[in-house]
């Protein structure tokens, strides 16, 4: 079972559920500029600048989140999301390369 | 450019795209059985047997064929597709292989 905060384990990661998540192009934006960054890199949800409501910027990072794709922590007064790089590429080996490839 | 019938070559291909038709359930589920059959194989939209109407089904293959995933053909009276594997491999290593690792 994902952790409370709706964080799946690697085994339960699904491969269309992360398809899904990233056919988003906002999600796929925020994944792709994480992937541009160091890994391990925290970044606030609100950093992203999304030109969407705050609302709709924490369903997206929830999506992103029960796919696997990010962890998010609570950081006081916010939540910084981390890429799961290492969780990432033993499940789906490539999958952020192709990503990385493409930006 | 695409050709007349809406083929991109590798090169046009974008992974956005591809995810994007991928997340579909109906769409992932006949990329995933032609990965299961010989390469080459060619199969109808008819012999997959969606749970759609005709109209949706065309459609589904319209974005499956424009994001690069099959190939269609005209066979008299009906077209036939098969998975454009070599430029998919290609354009996207790896991409495939992590579908065929799933199913």
């Amino acid at each position: 079972m994902p952790d409370e905060d709706g964080h799946p384990s690697p085994q339960e990661m699904s491969l269309q559920v992360v398809l899904t998540a990233l056919a988003d192009p906002l999600r796929y934006a925020v994944v792709s500029e994480l992937l541009r960054q160091p890994a391990g890199t925290e970044r606030t949800c609100a950093s992203f600048d999304l030109p969407v409501s705050k609302s709709t910027t924490t369903h997206h990072f929830r999506v992103l989140r029960e796919a696997g794709l990010v962890r998010q922590v609570d950081r006081g007064n916010s939540r910084a999301a981390t890429l799961r790089r290492a969780d990432l590429d033993s499940r789906f080996p490539g999958l952020l390369d192709l990503i990385a490839a493409e930006s």
